[in-house]
């Protein structure tokens, strides 16, 4: 058909494209109140398209409890095709936004050939993204909680800590791994502090070797209240809750960095550490980074009818947007994406049928809660203060309402019943491969190899000097000494020869080091010859000696 | 304390320690039935640990309902230390047994610090591993069912091609999106043939873009009947079941070769598939085959009493032992482990007590089933043959048997009733990564990139000759053509700059070519610089045409 003919029958139906991009509560609650006050007039014919990188909603405030195994992970998320009946639900990644032509271009399916999708109205609805350059090694050590898989992630590796310390023998090993550090004491902070608290006690009766008392649980705040967004008394029962259950509430700290040992705050304190989550660093997605629009603070500034100016059929809402609110903006939670999102979508749906619009958003929250693990929650209702289990039913209650369906609805309230009588899986289902190649910090002294262990990785070192001691066999008191710098590289005999250590390899200063997977490593070896004729060729010294075979005993730890 | 210090404390205590290394079905019942028979002896002083990779135990008789979502995950498995109270679970990896010394080398931890562990009877139920070498390109793009994360990784995947299905222009790909192969019908590829067609059936509505004509799964045998493991009227019967549901069941084929577009019959008959799902290729894992041990078909052979021949304090059991029965050996089933695992537990404390044991193992089977999908099943129990509902109620009754507590029972229990009423959830869960550097299969003729890709990762041909064909802007009919081998790779400079190909990448012969994902080849370039090095001294020549960058138009598909 000629693009002629095609354009003749589209003017015919006349349907109206409204493309949403993003599938989290902006996106979804603006495409549900569009269907819905389209219903209501029946002159308007308009079609919905919504983008999604995912194909479910996250109610993201569940993700702390999907992390601490209080519900199972599919009664935290919505198959937005589920969610949106009438809805043409696409999976992909937006890549560019053509606003003069009115199209979007996508990436979707394995091959990721670029799609384009034409609009009559766009709306953004594409969320923030966690930046963390600010806070060296955050980005390769830390966990965040923003979608299902992130939770799965933190899920597994504290159960890894549980494991690794109810069998070790070492205590300074023991301690970092049973240390669990959480940055940023907001509504997220509190409640993964609060549920991983409540997890961690609750796994205990299965590790014989670990007491109650050898587990710290840190919630560090930069400021001097916990839930700053709630009232001062709310915060301090929360704090009262959270402290008497033994989580340690650190007021007036912030970080610094993190290595894969440590953490360390502004004031040069280390905690060791082998699990630190980080709920700070709000930015732009990078879509909404080349958008060309204006940001301020790192979102799109629109009108108070929510259109970015000098661009009518283009909308923004949700945490990606700067909407004006008297002197202020809207906030960023999920409460407002909903408020926003019915506003939005009688301005838009307005602008269809009138050519204008004006109605300007304005919100008055009904409250705010934030559940701290045991049953527990703390509620601001319009000024009514509502704390303890009460909190919490109201809470799990107004999800439950929000489900699809009445059987969805009583299944997953039946499961959240037994939780309350079973106990607590501890399965880590582990992903099949994690990250291959992964960026490594150290701090000066951190000990990266003692005798005995197995290099089971390809170690390059990005910067920072490290030294290898290695005994001398033939005088007592003497070692080989050997500095290594950016370049030096090890592990690609070991992985090889199954050797162990014999040395130690210890960081003089703050290092980054690349670390490949043994196996993620052979491959790439027999992929790319330029790397293998290298390797092969590489000269005896190459190797630090700390990374030479040994047949002989190791130490127990 | 002196070693002999040790000694005669140990000495007093009296304990006989029995290490167990494997946490499958083998391993766990063994733990299980020495704890049972132990306790009926109270002058036999035990102490049992048991050595597993992953702390739970998983009922893989379940896992391609995991996968096909009729269950959740988290009931499928069972943490080793709730099945196991009275034994010391350790996870940890084995690496060496030094059978003079008794001792057993393990790796644990994120540092993999080597452990050793004494043993006074060491019990081997290592089960298996999947072995695909025979079949070029499985290895890389086959899914196999053996753990809990490839039950994920399959379902992510189906759903991904539904995703991608829905929203696919080009027939051709839809087609191929929408074929789902199955290699091998015993037990398990019957199981997975028939839940996977039911989830797809069952996922339909919520795709209206595709047919259920479209969707074809078909189960390859090379045989010429389907769970040769029943007898044959009850192979027929859920032959005829399947086919009634829609699944192509093919006799007398087998697979030779994969590629990531298709798979290859014996007889060279070529299907297009991007989902192959393999349930052939059973070998001896890692640990057992460096043993030095005599192995027969891949397994430790064994003395009738499950000890290995001339150790007497090595017993082996499981699909791992070869046992003798008679003129054959014990079958690989999870029902033969658990009646190996009683007379194992029975003859080794009888060694412990009396320094002899004679119990030959000897067992008849009570029946076995099969689950075919929609809530049917087919049953052989002592000769009588159960099929249908009936005899699928008996199948989950008996796992539900096995759970430890009533709560838990009754949980899972209503799990499953819930799955029949409500919508099969859709939700595809990401993991935060998949393996970052693999290799991809490609056989004669196959079109890697047409114009309008988008180039994510770094290509480099490990083997086999592709063609770069690019149109010739100055002559209408005019191609560039370059040959391209092994050693050649590309997308370096496309991952920096966003470009999209010009022209098409053909396969010459089958090929394997290694892909490495954006931001591990980031990471990589930045962390090993001497291929920084030499990637940024590059001549021009060894970019392929096809892949330069354009800014103009893409088709869509």
């Amino acid at each position: 058909m000629s693009r002629k003919g095609r354009e003749q029958i589209d003017s015919t139906r006349k349907k109206t494209r409204i493309l949403i991009l993003g599938g989290g509560f902006a996106g979804v609650f603006a495409a549900k109140a569009l269907l819905k006050q389209a219903r209501r007039n029946k002159d308007l014919n308009i079609e919905i398209e919504l983008v999604s990188e995912r194909n479910y909603f996250v109610f993201q405030p569940l993700l702390p409890e999907v992390a601490a195994g209080t519900i199972n992970a599919q009664d935290a998320v919505t198959p937005l095709r589920l969610l949106l009946k009438g809805v043409k639900v696409r999976m992909g990644e937006v890549r560019h936004i053509d606003f003069a032509q009115r199209r979007v271009q996508l990436a979707q399916g394995s091959k990721r050939i670029p799609q384009h999708r034409a609009y009559d109205h766009l709306v953004l609805a594409l969320g923030q993204r966690t930046i963390l350059e600010k806070f060296p090694g955050f980005a390769e050590h830390s966990f965040c909680l923003r979608d299902l898989a992130h939770a799965h992630a933190l899920r597994n590796h504290v159960l890894q800590c549980l494991e690794h310390a109810d069998v070790t023998e070492n205590p300074a090993l023991k301690q970092s791994l049973l240390t669990f550090v959480v940055a940023g004491a907001g509504f997220s902070g509190v409640e993964i502090a609060g549920e991983l608290h409540e997890m961690l006690e609750r796994a205990l009766p299965m590790y014989p070797s670990i007491q109650t008392h050898e587990i710290r649980t840190l919630l560090i705040q930069r400021g001097h209240q916990i839930l700053p967004e709630l009232p001062e008394q709310l915060g301090h029962y929360a704090a009262q809750k959270l402290r008497a259950r033994g989580v340690e509430v650190l007021y007036g700290t912030s970080l610094a960095r993190a290595t894969a040992e440590a953490v360390y705050t502004q004031d040069g304190q280390r905690i060791n550490t082998r699990c630190l989550i980080t709920t700070i660093g709000n930015g732009p997605t990078q879509v909404v980074e080349q958008l060309g629009l204006t940001l301020e603070r790192g979102r799109l500034v629109t009108t108070p009818s929510m259109q970015i100016p000098d661009h009518p059929r283009v909308w923004a809402l949700g945490d990606a947007a700067y909407i004006p609110m008297g002197e202020s903006c809207a906030p960023t939670t999920a409460q407002f994406a909903v408020a926003e999102a019915k506003v939005l979508a009688a301005n838009l749906l307005e602008q269809i049928r009138t050519g204008n619009c004006a109605g300007a958003f304005a919100y008055t929250p009904r409250g705010a809660m934030a559940s701290i693990g045991d049953y527990r929650a703390v509620a601001d209702l319009s000024g009514v203060r509502v704390s303890g289990l009460a909190a919490w039913l109201m809470w799990r209650a107004f999800y439950i309402g929000m489900l699809p369906g009445f059987s969805t609805r009583l299944r997953v309230a039946l499961n959240w019943f037994f939780d309350y009588f079973l106990p607590r899986s501890i399965v880590q289902v582990k992903t099949t491969s994690d990250s291959a190649a992964r960026v490594v910090h150290y701090a000066a002294g951190d000990v990266l190899f003692a005798p005995g262990q197995v290099v089971d990785g390809f170690y390059s070192i990005i910067h920072g000097q490290l030294e290898s001691r290695v005994p001398d066999d033939r005088a007592e008191h003497d070692h080989f000494v050997r500095i290594l710098g950016p370049g030096d590289h090890w592990g690609e005999r070991s992985l090889v020869e199954g050797t162990q250590t014999v040395g130690w390899l210890t960081a003089l200063e703050d290092c980054e080091v690349l670390v490949l997977k043994r196996n993620d490593f052979a491959r790439l070896r027999q992929g790319v010859p330029q790397l293998r004729a290298y390797l092969d060729h590489l000269p005896e010294k190459k190797y630090p000696p700390a990374l030479r075979h040994t047949p002989g005993e190791q130490a127990e730890t």
